[in-house]
């Protein structure tokens, strides 16, 4: 039998409210089993690109990340972010060390390249992405990786990577070795039936069902692209997915369920 | 016989300027012996915090660490140009990794006490604060650490540390292992007899001499406290220490010597 391993995402609101945040590393600092952080960048990088009056281009509704605000979400995900989570995870007896892509080449993309729009220093990745044996010598070691949505090209360049993406495949690389749960901690209770009843959670959707609810118009749109990244996790042998709370991380693994399943 | 380590110390002025940089790491990753980089901060967290309109804040002309400006050079230092130097170095095939001493707990300073300045957010470190065990682990492995200058208390928050400290200690700690060698790198041939004369190199001073030129005023205040940390490591099993000019680093490797050497 393999090894239990999580990989776990937290994103957005939680990373700019500092006491949910401590609630939250709390747990993740609880868990026994070997576990992987993966943080997404929340609105410090918007608000300093404001203050420094660096607007944020759009082109077609799709935000472009420029060499300026390269160098801002490097600066806030890769430096104030992950190292303050990372400091605070020591603090709380969990051996965290933090990473951008670069570091040990762990995580190199491809700049996306898109027939109309030049999307600038964004990176998309796929398995072959992740250099999984020094990923697993670190946690051997018995550290915990987090991990900022920064990657890099081998060519000297940073770029922005979704975070959701990076936890997704982090989590199916390393399903060879252990057996893997990804969850995605957000700020709902799961995936609701009803966006206005915070308790009409749906227990699991299959990727059969996530296809018809698409259709419906019947989920938010901010969570497609979360959904989309839980389904492709499915497919590639991690064995558990669930979109979860962030404060119901302890109860979900303490009684193996929270949220919403997401499954073939 | 102990196998050779460099650790290897830049700052300021060469980190501000990308072509002077570029050729410096082109050196630095054409070293073949085991090696570790520590770097300073230069102008960008000052530029960051003018843009932001945060305020420097001086007591008795000495410089405070308070709460925004950490924030500054935690983003700057650990973030923006730890990255950037990664990524270049992996770029040249040279497998950097980047730390904080947060990361894996690597560097745990003590907040600065002082009776009549209260410094803010800055650490001291001696060498119980390096944890050796990992950073010879990651040695091993094949990677090659690059630090920056901001370390953490364990009680969850980061503190500035002065970056020569930083490497005059590492090199001691790893002394026990190594045949370590400590470079400091900046914009000068070496200390200078004449500091209007570039080429009135000194080959070496000693602590005596050193102590004599003080006294004498012969020193640029700035030098002080590089050759005051050039001489613990000295005293404390580091095998040689020299200040030697960014560029020369290759000539200095390949030829055994540039600039100057800080004796016993």
């Amino acid at each position: 039998m393999q090894e239990k391993l999580f990989v776990i995402k937290i994103g957005g609101a939680l990373i700019d409210d500092e006491v949910l945040l401590n609630q939250f590393l709390d747990q993740f600092a609880g868990i026994k089993e070997k576990k992987i952080l993966v943080h997404g960048g929340g609105k410090l990088a918007t608000t300093l690109a404001d203050r420094l009056g660096i607007e944020q281009q759009l082109i077609n509704g799709r935000r472009i990340t420029d060499k300026d605000t390269l160098d801002i979400v490097t600066m806030v995900y890769a430096g104030g972010i992950n190292k303050n989570i990372v400091t605070k995870l020591q603090q709380k007896e969990c051996n965290a060390i933090g990473f951008s892509g670069a570091d040990a080449n762990l995580i190199k993309a491809k700049k996306r390249e898109h027939a109309e729009i030049d999307f600038g220093y964004v990176g998309d990745i796929d398995q072959q992405s992740i250099n999984e044996k020094l990923l697993s010598e670190f946690i051997n070691l018995g550290l915990v990786p987090v991990f900022s949505a920064i990657t890099h090209d081998e060519k000297g360049n940073l770029l922005n990577t979704n975070a959701d993406t990076i936890a997704s495949i982090i989590a199916q690389v390393l399903s060879v070795k252990y057996d893997v749960e990804l969850l995605y901690c957000f700020d709902k209770n799961g995936v609701l039936e009803d966006v206005d009843n915070p308790e009409s959670v749906m227990k699991n959707i299959s990727e059969e069902e996530f296809f018809a609810l698409k259709k419906e118009g019947k989920l938010h749109k901010g969570i497609l692209p979360k959904i989309e990244n839980a389904l492709e996790a499915t497919k590639n042998n991690v064995s558990k997915v669930f979109l979860i709370k962030e404060n119901h991380l302890k109860t979900h693994i303490e009684n193996h369920h929270a949220g919403t399943e997401i499954c073939l």
